[in-house]
């Protein structure tokens, strides 16, 4: 098990472009009745499953999580016979930047538009420089969760 | 993955006891909102995380399965903090017979008093010999999956 501590901004222009590494992705999530989010995900041409809840007593960036590397195959039919509908679909570009490896998440499908940047810290308290493609911090917005935009896309959000 | 085809049956009688070998079996499930059952499983000193569901156009003995060891500490912490209330517990007599292997589930805590005869087959149809301490078939009844047991205990059946 890991603590996930992650800050979460949206994203300013077009300057981060280029600098990352592409990768695809696709992930499904099995709605639960409890505080639990059950993801399937395919990484490039890897697959995982994921639980994940918010850790007692802490906030929106600090998780419970366990992640396990299944066989693609697994994870492919998974999205197909038990995950829930609509799914995320999104290439996430990864790069350092002031020592630190972000992660943006550029949304494609019902949520395109969509442009997310994200950044794990080992210490919910710990100082980051921000580059200067960041903009608005949504680390406790529910909204920007991928478990609520699988269910509520983005295209479909008041503007 | 796996397709789980099984049959399961109520026991008769005290003559199984000691054929098989003891396993302490505790498990506990993530209520989805749709067909899949998430399920987390501490068997002895093993831990696995399991996704089920029914497979299409299936009857109630034939289920898609994907199961997964996991470290045992992470079961642990799953059961805890991510799995719902009440949980099964139950100790997993395992031994074979007429061939095949059977598992006989003795029931402790609030399901006591319920003990289930479970045996997998290779396809639907295959024809077994029941032993003499099975009773009544139960494979299509959904009150004897143990998701439905977590969630409605055989102590507060009426009887």
């Amino acid at each position: 098990m890991a603590i996930e501590i992650e800050r979460k901004f949206l994203i300013n222009g077009e300057s981060w472009r280029g600098l990352g590494k592409a990768t695809h992705y696709r992930q499904g999530y099995i709605r639960t009745e409890n505080h639990a989010t059950v993801r399937v995900r395919i990484a490039g041409d890897r697959g995982y499953l994921t639980l994940k809840t918010l850790a007692p007593g802490s906030s929106g960036i600090r998780r419970r999580e366990y992640e396990y590397p299944i066989p693609l195959e697994d994870a492919q039919e998974m999205l197909e016979y038990l995950c829930d509908r609509p799914q995320i679909d999104k290439i996430r570009h990864t790069l350092t930047w002031g020592g630190m490896v972000w992660e943006i998440d550029e949304f494609a499908g019902d949520n395109q538009g969509l442009i997310l940047a994200e950044v794990e810290l080992t210490d919910a308290n710990q100082e980051i420089e921000l580059p200067e493609w960041v903009g608005e911090e949504v680390s406790e917005d529910y909204r920007y969760f991928n478990s609520y935009l699988a269910n509520h896309p983005y295209s479909q959000w008041q503007h």
